[in-house]
């Protein structure tokens, strides 16, 4: 790319910010920034490691290391803004971010689950925002080192504003893609990525809640544990499936039957809600779980498996929010 | 009562088994044996202790304590055989028992749960069964030492049996009836225990499995956890009454708003299988959650909420068993 470099910071430095940084941090045409939090000391200091399962391992630095939004505002204007930090407190994150947005700044939602958009566009009307379904398995072992476990794959697309042009919000979707290309990431645009997000959610509920309501791996362990486990599993899926189909997103039944298959050639794995659970951290429950639900709601759906689910997940993580305290 | 002395025996003296022993030790027509097998040696020494919420504290002992069912077939024939052990190895138990049955015995079952007379019936053909729900909260603090927690009543009936004249087998279950009263236990016998049989499983599904995959006490604790707490509560109530109606139990819907309100006055406390999950023991799932999902199945009918709740706390307890083979 000939265009002039571009300032791009990602917010939230854990593993899947950590995995887009590496892949930022190889594009030519990218000036990279980062908020690290926990891991500030560590990244400050040595830099960034990546262990990529497509790519090997390499040493990789952001050109600024930041403690904090605040800090990073104050240094710099950012073209693109990646925020790749867990769905959990998202109001006061995108409060957070305020230093990081202009009106000309491309806001990234790097993260699980659905119905992420819609706060950072009540809170930043004026800008455009990228939208990602991301097919990472990644991790942090330690401060600063990311190791991915699958071909990282990442599809993206815009989450439409109307007040602005689309030829230049396409233009901005299309440009933040080749920096990720240009990095060596594999990446699909997408004419709706609602349809990549809503199948991965469709993925998600199969895997995260059951493992923490059974506080058993996934997979095998859970398949076969009875002779209804699956059909529940599948219960599960179609209730989200009806729900993402309701709310005009065109996702088909047999998509329930295509993870059950792929889900039982995994073996058994601890999906990230198991992990947190067994970490006492609170559960990204509201965008994989509640967002459903709640548009189900809306909606006057009946889910009983859904609902099956996201009440118990929301007491467990009630008691843990409640023991954190 | 003028009758003679009646040989009665309890099987599996826990906090039920004990309590009933501690009202039956109370009826003059009693002559009484117990089998005592984790609190044997304390039994033997020490007899047995009753803190009852209605009769206060007391000291008794059983005329005779086996630490077998083989040993105590051996010694005496009985008239009435009281299952108070778990639900849980069922066949194992039933076999183990066989050296009390003679055809005259009648065999009380004094457990939770539906369904749990059909393996005694096809063992013990030609015996009466009595069939029990028993509304009493009990725990053993220490062997051979029983509390009480709530007002102690039973309910009882018959398990018809077709090949039994039906004026003796009403004959029998009256005669325990009576020995229970005399002993100063509160007793309804039942033209169909069946009802209150499944009325108490209707109970237990909104306290036990939700209590194991919450990890968490019942009563207000999860049913002011989350907007759809309640609601799941009250359809899985909803899909096992249905189950009990099309099993030609009469059960109304109205039961579920009915536990939902006693749940709620409660506070805040902790089902057996929440205290079970916690001990590392093997959840009671079969005769609570297994057989309304076993009748399901087999009436053809969808029960998405209890099917929800089946699925993962069968997970939960696999995992329980291999832990603890």
């Amino acid at each position: 790319m000939a265009s002039p470099e571009l300032n791009v910071i990602v917010y939230g430095l854990g593993a899947i910010g950590g995995t887009y940084a590496f892949f930022l941090s190889r594009s030519q045409s990218v000036s990279l920034s980062v908020i690290a939090r926990s891991n500030y000391d560590a990244v400050k200091k040595n830099g960034m490691k990546m262990q990529s399962l497509g790519l090997g391992k390499h040493s990789f630095q952001a050109k600024h290391v930041f403690k904090s939004a605040a800090e990073a505002g104050e240094k710099l204007s950012y073209d693109y803004v990646i925020c790749a930090h867990k769905a959990l407190n998202q109001d006061a994150a995108i409060n957070d971010i305020k230093s990081l947005i202009s009106p000309q700044t491309i806001i990234v939602i790097a993260q699980n689950g659905v119905g992420n958009e819609d706060p950072f566009r009540v809170r930043y009307p004026e800008n455009s925002i990228v939208s990602c379904a991301i097919w990472i398995g990644a991790d942090q072992p330690r401060p600063g080192e990311f190791v991915t476990r699958n071909r990282e794959h990442t599809d993206l697309g815009l989450f439409p504003n109307p007040e602005i042009d689309a030829a230049l919000e396409r233009s901005r979707v299309e440009t933040f893609a080749a920096l990720l290309k240009e990095g060596g990431l594999s990446v699909s645009l997408e004419e709706n990525i609602q349809i990549r997000k809503w199948e991965k959610v469709v993925c998600n509920i199969l895997w995260n809640p059951i493992s923490a309501i059974t506080q058993q791996n996934m997979g095998v362990p859970f398949l076969e544990s009875s002779e209804e486990a699956e059909a529940f599993g599948k219960a599960l899926m179609l209730d989200v499936i009806a729900v993402a189909r309701k709310s005009g997103v065109p996702l088909d039944d047999s998509l329930a039957d295509k993870y059950i298959a792929f889900t039982k050639s995994l073996g058994s794995f601890q999906p990230s809600m198991l992990h947190d659970l067994k970490a006492g951290m609170p559960l990204e429950i509201d965008v994989i779980i509640g967002a459903p639900m709640q548009k189900a709601r809306q909606l006057g759906m009946e889910v009983p498996s859904l609902r099956a689910v996201y009440a118990p997940v929301s007491a467990l993580n009630g008691k843990l929010t409640i023991l954190g305290a």
